[in-house]
């Protein structure tokens, strides 16, 4: 089935479109996982602790929620061994039934690419670590994603193309020219993603449109009919239902809503002090299903 | 001493400004090490195999140029394996005395880009595979950027922002507006670099300038003085030394021309045929030095 169909599949399924941003901060860590920041710990230590967190944090949101999206950076940052965590904790989430959506933001030209996709969605390479779809930039240009897309084709995977990001000032270059920068990537993402599309009536090829631009991305929604979104900024970002509304099709289809720190760090939040991290992260996963809930239908 | 000092020392010192690519792209790798493309080969055999080959490049490669830049995208296909294959290939070209560009091409907002950061450029926690240098890629905006910069303040290192690229289709983003994207991110890179200036008045932020466009290349060497240009397209995509002049300042100083196939693989060229892979890539590296020295002076 193709990824477009998996990932609807899913969201009708949970009845939400909640995904699970896997972001393990350091500093941010549940003090039972403090060897992550101990000062003497090695990167195997560090390593392990961000899995274990992580894993645990999958277990709580297997069945409840479609979709994870672990976040490479900060396995990165521990070389081999933050190698063998995303491993872990890729096959963790698939074992658990959840999309696995790879939040690792390459792009480069043609082999190059090509390298980067089956390194992320080629069972046959990525082994234990096969993502059901990733995240790609756009800037090189058509001919630096084509391979990505084809990717897509060949192993039944997904990507979500950056369009418009979360961050503060995003509008620096995506904004630039007339029409600007990010609506002519939108119209490529549409052209590339007009061969994949499932029987869902959705593409495999995807958008990454943030919540924190709501009239960006209603326009967007109205201009990409096929396309996935990924719609990270709600939650710690500071977006809310309302925000992301304008995001999804009819009956809540075609989008899947990232909250990374509001999940997997709501034990550090003042209305969740006193409660252990687990519990705290159970209670912001409830609120989030049930506010997502209300979308689709 | 800060990254631009140092790249421009080397530059110096070598006599010529050749980046050697080291993309092991399994399909080339020569026959004595076919167990990368081996049908029953583990990934560790398959990851071995790439760095055994560039160990050997560098030692070809190392005190004749200043520079290599190894390819994320060809280790990140063998996971943890991959990874370790990564730190080994690093910390060979330093022990050569050769400076590290990373070709990562990160970007993600926040403290995602500080991970990145700090995965790559942090000695204290990239340990063995710490890198001089990486490539970012610009799309999120500045706030995306600042952290790889504060990052290049904090460990001496470099950045190589993609500006302007050197496959055949870049033009569909980087030249969109006016003025053109390109030339926007251009403006924004002497920006960001403008407090990293070094004794050699280069800065430590640089920019990634094709040169399979000589024209645009020449154009942002008057608007950008400041700024060392990392110069791919030389070689195997088909600019010379006429192509890429245009992108160095007066006295052949701030710029790296890269090569990755045409040196890795001269053994594969028809004019080098019956030669055994070393001594091809021997011959590709002198000419390719010969032809970069006539710039540098």
């Amino acid at each position: 089935m193709n990824f477009a169909d998996r990932m609807q599949e899913a969201v009708t399924r949970c009845g939400n479109a909640a995904l699970v941003g896997l972001d393990p901060h350091a500093d941010s860590l549940p003090e039972e996982f403090a060897a992550v920041r101990a000062p003497g710990a090695t990167r195997a230590e560090r390593a392990r602790a961000c899995a274990d967190f992580l894993c645990q944090v999958i277990e709580l949101a297997a069945g409840a929620v479609p979709a994870v999206k672990p976040q490479s950076a900060f396995f990165e940052l521990y070389g081999a061994e933050g190698s063998l965590a995303w491993e872990r904790v890729v096959a963790a989430s698939r074992a658990a039934g959840l999309l696995v959506i790879g939040d690792v933001k390459r792009g480069d030209i043609d082999s190059t690419a090509k390298a980067y996709a089956r390194a992320f969605l080629d069972p046959a390479l990525a082994g234990e670590s096969v993502c059901d779809a990733i995240t790609v930039n756009p800037y090189l240009g058509a001919d630096a994603v084509q391979p990505f897309v084809e990717a897509c084709r060949a192993y039944d995977a997904g990507l979500f193309v950056l369009v418009r990001t979360s961050n503060k000032h995003s509008a620096l270059f995506q904004d630039h020219g007339t029409p600007k920068l990010y609506e002519h990537v939108a119209r490529a993402v549409d052209s590339w993603g007009s061969e994949l599309i499932g029987a869902s009536g959705l593409s495999s090829i995807g958008a990454v449109v943030g919540a924190t631009h709501p009239s960006e991305l209603a326009a967007l929604r109205k201009l990409l009919p096929r396309t996935p979104f990924l719609i990270p900024g709600y939650g710690a970002q500071g977006a809310g239902v309302a925000e992301i509304a304008g995001g999804f099709l009819p009956g809540g289809r075609g989008a899947l809503v990232n909250s990374s720190r509001g999940i997997l760090f709501a034990y550090k939040q003042p209305r969740h002090a006193g409660l252990h991290w687990k519990d705290a992260t159970r209670k912001a996963l409830a609120e989030m299903v049930a506010e997502l809930r209300t979308l689709t239908h």
